[in-house]
């Protein structure tokens, strides 16, 4: 028996009807779901930013939670429109085109389907293109998160092995250092998030109050190298001052006491972006 | 029997509790309101805005749905506020000041009511001429949604015909083209909506993946003329390239497929600006 | 009984998941609790608004209602986490830093308890000390609207008085003139509230109509002195002319009817700032 929550995140913004018509939608399938704004201020076409925000919410939401995500800069080419069940039994309702990173290879997907659009479309919609969002991925996500349909009779499953994936950074150890990538930027507060995990951190043995080299890189170049204290929260550091802190995923961050890091040194989230975090040379 | 679902729009934005306050009100009338948000991000004064946004979504959800609409300059003035029943019976609340154009236009009103305020005003606020968004409208939309009050109570009704209506664009058609106006921008990804529909323009024989002439025109000033692909969703054009294409109300827009059509070219959204769509001369 | 209303605002904005996390956390303790926002776009760290937005709107909602205030620049610092309970029976779960400012001068606040986060803290989340947004807030105040927990099973009490509170500005008046600060900006319009009230106001004999002179100084030095008219509403003045009127919290403000006074007199919201309204003096 499904919850009917139903959440939404896309890349259209809340300037204009192009949300509420989702809304709509959903009520018009069945006016008892309880409908909500994952977010959808998602950079046009920033298909990996979709990813990292499913990541970053679904998981403090009750089980059989249905998602829709629409960025779907490839709308109307070969892209598949599917629905996967998660480990924890969620579902989501998305283009895969990349979306599914996040979940795939730190969640974990047990089954994906894909949407049998001429079973799953709103009907009288065949001639509007593009806007999927409305006429197939909430219409699809409605009707799963009422129980009209079940996940099976959303279409044939394939295998999650295929499930489009975009290139991630990777994680390099050594004896006094950890290297990876800036996944995304805390935006409102200019915080760097990196994919540097909490245990993988701490396996080097950093401690609270300890400082620690970092090295920012944009390729080849070096763009910031400094000493930043490793603190359990802001307030272990004076405000203005920089720190090193674990972010609500379990992940290392920089930021400064309410300043703002990003803006400070100009620093972008390209997946040549590099977060070098080295254990203090002793005779420096 | 009313569904409770109560949609809102206005030009407050969501940056302070203006909007919270509108809420409020409605759940101290009845707390099983079932309350969402249109826009609120409609630029301050816009009334055309308003008035296409309810336009943009109202369609997609269920009968009985009561919207309210709070795009007010006039407030205090001789403006009406009104209550509507649309051709498909859903209501709007609202000042009749524009903001009932398109839903004119191109759905249908069957009734309209002016609300009667020494009945349908929060008790307590005669004082406060400024607000007649959470004082007036919300609490009467509220009412209206929830069953508390029927549409025969909000107060006189009077000829639809003399419904407040805005400038709209015409569209002229010849053997070989077709003129409109600009209706809106889809602000976040810079397509232009113009009013020419899906029919109109496919009467003149245009095909997929067939290239248009396109002029726009800031009154008699040209500014931009060139030759753009119609196509049936963005994946028909290389990414970068133009796309005249049909949007989610079926008619007429041009973008550039995953760039900013209107920042581009420094197109604006006023009745002076028009878009003509023009065979190409064979002989070019 | 609780309503099962709960109520959001925080400084996270809307762009990523945070604000979505807290909606989450907040169904996984009773999906049927019915959320919503009082905005997320208080400007990063800045209590006074944070207080001023839940003055703002709190007072429309019904009885019972349970806020969750998330604006914490000291998280992990000594400020306590509390849960207050006002005079009008609502609730408010926010840092005691100074966002209970206005609710507590002006609306009244009869008990406040401080968090017990032994037992308020949702599970594994002891490594966590940067999100209690989500793992203390949205938590506790999800458990409380709920029912789960009574206001008494919160933690321990204690005195009212004790309560953090910013300072605020003070109200000066002589025969002739009455004196204030600039409280709030209306983001979204440009106008200017302050913290003088209508009945102060009014005790000094300005009627509507009648020209007022305005002084707006920056500490010792004046910004704006011109006469501007005590107007009903908007629509006393002719476009782009200025107008004192009472806004929506029955406090006078200024604005240019459909201008941006703000930003056509540069002025901000810092405590330097005061607005002095005078009576023409009748010799000039």
């Amino acid at each position: 028996m499904m919850n009917k929550l139903l959440v939404f995140q896309s890349d259209f913004g809340l300037v204009d009807g192009a949300v509420a018509a989702m809304y709509g939608v959903a009520f018009e399938v069945d006016e008892n779901l309880r409908a909500y704004n994952l977010t959808h201020d998602i950079p046009p076409y920033n298909i990996w930013e979709a990813s990292y925000r499913l990541f970053q919410a679904m998981e403090y939401w009750p089980e059989d939670t249905v998602f829709v995500s629409v960025v779907d800069p490839g709308v109307g080419s070969v892209r598949k429109s599917v629905v996967v069940k998660t480990v924890n039994n969620q579902y989501v309702v998305t283009p895969d085109n990349g979306t599914l990173t996040h979940l795939k290879k730190y969640v974990g997907i047990s089954e994906i389907r894909e949407i049998e659009e001429t079973r799953h479309r709103r009907k009288d919609t065949e001639h509007s293109y593009t806007f999927h969002g409305r006429d197939v991925y909430a219409f699809t996500g409605a009707k799963l998160a009422s129980g009209i349909i079940g996940f099976e009779d959303v279409g044939n499953k394939f295998s999650v092995n295929s499930i489009v994936e975009l290139e991630m950074g990777d994680v390099e150890v050594t004896n006094n250092s950890i290297k990876g990538t800036i996944d995304i930027l805390d935006v409102r507060f200019g915080s760097l998030w990196t994919n540097i995990s909490r245990e993988d951190f701490t396996k080097l043995g950093f401690q609270f109050g300890e400082k620690v080299e970092v090295i920012i890189r944009n390729g080849a170049r070096t763009i910031y190298n400094n000493r930043i204290t490793y603190g359990k929260s802001f307030a272990d550091v004076y405000i203005s001052e920089q720190i090193i802190y674990v972010n609500s995923l379990y992940r290392m961050a920089i930021a400064i006491n309410q300043g703002n890091f990003a803006k400070a040194y100009n620093i972008s989230t390209d997946p040549s972006w590099t977060v070098e975090f080295k254990r203090l040379n002793n005779n420096i």
